[in-house]
């Protein structure tokens, strides 16, 4: 059968060719972790992804989760799904095993990910939400809090979510209303609706676990007042046996454009004054606690979106591949009709959908990469320079990369023409679905605020500076390789301009002209991406190209590398750097206009 | 309420600043169109668009065209709206008063029909359709076709489709297996199967006419052989009246990602050897037929892109404006929150659709204008001249417009945030919904090809150059301009650009680079349409500018105006030039690679 989820070649390309994943196994930490108990691992997550959980994609979609008398019911496939995966111990992959982990690099959970999400997002999402509630509760909970619910999280006993939004607090999390009071016995009384709440509520598992932001009563508004807190949907007694219902109550959920599978809950929390939490953390120190576990958070939504273009793509390319319409361009009209794979305006959308599939699978890896790297070294001047590189990859990772994940969506899906658009056929799902990555979890609009009023100027500069020199170095060693000049070259150009905007707009969001310069946030986040891309194709045919040269089965893979550096340099980078002028134009138009000028 | 659909006083300028449509009134053609009627007819359409169409959308969207035994059933509310409709006799607006057509500008009727596609796309394309085929019928029909036939199509007593598509003859009709064999009297046996038409079966209307491209037993292979059939659901007596069924059996419909509302069918025809078809036209002549009909259709499906566009924007500025969440950029952590329309980000993406649906809006208005100067004028180097103009802008209005239309409802949607996912809003319909213009009625990737094929080389390029003297007409008039020295110098400019691009493309497209030529298509398209709305947009701009320098209520317009035209010149023609770049680089890496290098 065809490919229809990553291509396992690039996986394992950027895994051991450009990652060099079993060299962490040097470490003593990853040790168990060498090239055949990695591939091993790579084998089984991509047989239950592709045996027990694509089968699932278009269930949950069609049938979806259903809302009544507030229970959420999933279909009974979910329900083998979740137990396949749950013994599989799937669900914590890199996370310690004294908790259920199974203490993997996150360079090959991210591997395993992107089958297993690639097969049913909107399933694995519940996975996704449950490991990032116990890196709450492992990174801010007291012992007794770990203890009582650290390992039935991490094995998916029980589920876990993040209560963030409001009706009128989404972007503006400083704005939320949910209150807490204090009780003698030291717990909170919990009070306020949450909404757009992935997993709020489901038959999945025997209880959810909501860590919950709210404001303690006469605490500061904005975000310097807010806490987090532990609200399991039952108590939970001090043996970890369930307790009573904890008055969590799912009032509904949406009916949404994708991810059907996953019910978006609206939960009220204490209507019958029974709702009782437990501080997780400091009080008031609920932002910080937020922002910790976002980077996470943001880089599983960066794949998610991810997941559905490496699936678009390679459905894509199959049907391009089987689908006959239409004569070669260079053959006369009684010849017999081709493959439209044949045809360059398909074979200009398929590489393009390939180089950037291939560009942020290796952004995606290479952030979990720093991961491990940072937790393996006892440097820690090299552990903050890791860090760095992995926050100000972070919007990046999440903003552009879902960004483009939905436009591959869409090339994808007009690759199958009419029958793009119909059910029956997976493309407009995958486009539906990849849709929220571009808005939960922050949207793109406050990732490319992220970069450009945050990590940008982050310690005067240093995170910006050190990927610099980490694509400069690329540059050095694919400028030394035969027959990649012209690539390196156009790579160089382009950071040399990057470098040139962001000089400009970092400056510019710093003086008066701010509000010039955010108007132009999110196009600067579409450059930044685009040179990492670059970045990203370069080093990868810097190891393809002396590769290619030679005959073996893998041939046409690394020849396919340097088509694919050769196409984003020569066809799409230009495109980049004139959008780059355009920020460096400056235009201020968005701004100068009056309100009333909008008409409507 | 605020507007949702068009902006009235956008719509006003197009029809009386820009093309000064009652001007038209002085030939005695459309002697009746002076101004108050032309108001008043937009009056009414806005008023049957907002009061009786609109409601149905969402109806449309969930309860949709539902199929069982055969038969396509419509919601109750669209069987009320067809009567309003053809009461109102909205089908046939600027046919012939003789067929029941109200003898209308048809720049006039585009104005209509922004607000009634926008009302409900998936209800209005039946009427699309339904006049389509009268058109054809209008112009391949014998007399005895069009008495019996036109009168009741044109007034929505019965409904039309076009039969084309076949499973294995998509965008290569000449594929097409569809069979006639002509009988004793004249007529033609059909037998076939069709798929994906739309409106090909439903509750409606009495009778369903189906023009249809079949192969006489024994015509050559390809286009060549093919024929054009008038095949109606109900065979019509000589006298006019409904006679027996005619063997046109719908076996489904389609789910699909949108316009629930429009059941898209598959139809086979003469299964019971009994279906009975008449000639349309000559034999073997159905392609020059089905190209005459293309450029209404063609047009009219930019105007559905267009429609979900213009309403995507309405609907976002109006959240943008109630909205609040956030803080000013300007103002402290404790200033109260403020509109999301004060932060740039949002107000960038609100000037990009902006100006992309003005310049769009004018480019729609602007072809059907020629048609309107085509049909009065006796000269016939001008009737020719206005046909080369429309000719060379059609796959513009198709391609370009239904592609930037599905990005600016994805924009939209995103000023929405959360809720824009969520199907109690209208954003993600809108999205859905105008994914399918992208697709249909030759795909885009079929219009990059024809603009860059046919259109660009046609007449020894007289098409291009014709289309070059109008845009230059309006660099001259806005050079004169008082403000637009910087505007006009960018169009100037971007135009003196496209020239080059389209000689280089133009010339490789009649080499042995062909195939690299045609794998930019869609890129030149991109491009070509940008130098479109660009002029467009300077043209408003030439008229506005002076206006808005005078205070009146129309100031705060004619300053959006000039905002569009510095905004779009300034932040986005750089970006258009980049993609010009990338053209004239003429990368081959997408011809060049192998196919086995694709992966998969």
């Amino acid at each position: 059968m065809a490919q229809v989820i990553a291509d396992r070649r690039d996986v394992d390309f950027v895994l051991h060719e450009q990652f060099k994943v079993s060299e962490l196994s040097k470490h003593e930490q990853f040790a168990e972790f060498n090239k055949k108990t990695v591939d091993l691992i790579v084998n089984e997550a991509r047989n239950l992804a592709v045996k027990e959980l694509l089968p699932t994609q278009k269930i949950g979609d069609r049938v979806g989760a259903r809302f009544a008398a507030g229970k959420v019911t999933l279909p009974p496939e979910f329900h083998k799904a979740w137990q396949l995966f749950c013994e599989g111990e799937w669900l914590a992959m890199p996370e310690k095993l004294e908790y259920g982990g199974q203490g993997m690099p996150r360079l090959l959970s991210m591997a395993a990910n992107d089958y297993l999400v690639g097969a049913n997002f909107s399933f694995m999402l519940y996975a996704g939400l449950t490991h990032g509630a116990g890196k709450v509760i492992e990174a801010f909970g007291n012992e007794e809090q770990k203890r009582l619910f650290l390992k039935n999280i991490f094995t998916g006993k029980w589920t876990g979510t993040m209560l963030l939004t409001e009706p009128e607090a989404g972007s503006d999390v400083g704005a939320l209303n949910c209150s807490a009071k204090k009780n003698d016995d030291g717990t909170y009384s919990i009070t306020g609706t949450k909404i757009f709440i992935s997993g709020g509520e489901h038959d999945l598992a025997e209880n959810i676990i909501h860590p919950v932001l709210a404001r303690i009563e006469g605490a500061a508004p904005g975000t310097r007042g807010i806490s987090l807190f532990l609200v399991p949907k039952y108590r939970v007694n001090p043996d970890g046996s369930l307790g009573e219902f904890n008055d969590v109550v799912c009032t509904g959920i949406e009916e949404k454009m994708g991810i059907h599978g996953n019910g978006t809950c609206s939960l009220t929390m204490g209507g019958k004054g029974n709702c009782i939490g437990t501080l997780l953390g400091e009080e008031n120190k609920g932002m910080r606690a937020m922002f910790l576990a976002m980077n996470e958070a943001r880089l599983h939504v960066g794949l998610e979106g991810f997941a559905c273009a490496t699936s678009a793509y390679l459905y894509a390319l199959n049907y391009a591949r089987e689908r006959v319409q239409g004569k070669h361009l260079l053959q006369g009209k009684d010849a017999p009709s081709v493959p439209i794979i044949q045809h360059p305006d398909i074979r200009r959308i398929l590489l393009t959908m390939k180089s950037y599939v291939e560009g942020m699978r290796s952004l995606l890896y290479y952030v979990a990469y720093q991961e491990d790297c940072a937790s393996i070294t006892d440097d820690a001047a090299a552990k903050a320079r890791h860090h760095r590189l992995i926050d100000i990859l972070i919007p990046v990772a999440k903003g552009f990369v879902t960004d483009r994940s939905f436009e591959l969506c869409s090339q994808g899906l007009q690759v199958y023409g009419g029958y793009g658009y119909i059910s029956e056929y997976p493309m407009e799902q995958l486009l539906r679905d990849s849709r929220i990555t571009m808005i939960y979890e922050g949207t793109n609009g406050i990732q490319a605020m992220d970069l450009l009023g945050r990590k940008l100027s982050m310690d005067d500069g240093q995170l910006y500076l050190d990927l610099v020199a980490e694509i400069q170095a690329t540059i050095d060693r694919a400028g030394q390789v035969d027959g990649l000049a012209e690539c390196t070259a156009r790579v160089a150009a382009a950071l040399a301009k990057l470098d040139q905007v962001a000089g400009h707009i970092g400056k510019a969001a710093r003086s008066e002209k701010i509000l010039g310069a955010y108007a132009f946030a999110h196009p600067f986040l579409d450059v930044f991406g685009d040179v990492i891309v670059a970045w990203m194709l370069l080093w990868r045919a810097a190891i393809a190209a002396p590769l290619a040269a030679k005959q073996s089965k893998d041939t046409a893979f690394y020849k396919g590398q340097v088509k694919s550096a050769e196409f984003f340099t020569g066809a799409i980078l230009p495109v980049t750097l004139g959008k780059m002028e355009a920020i460096l134009a400056g235009n201020e138009a968005a701004v100068e206009i009056e309100d009333a000028s909008f008409g409507g």
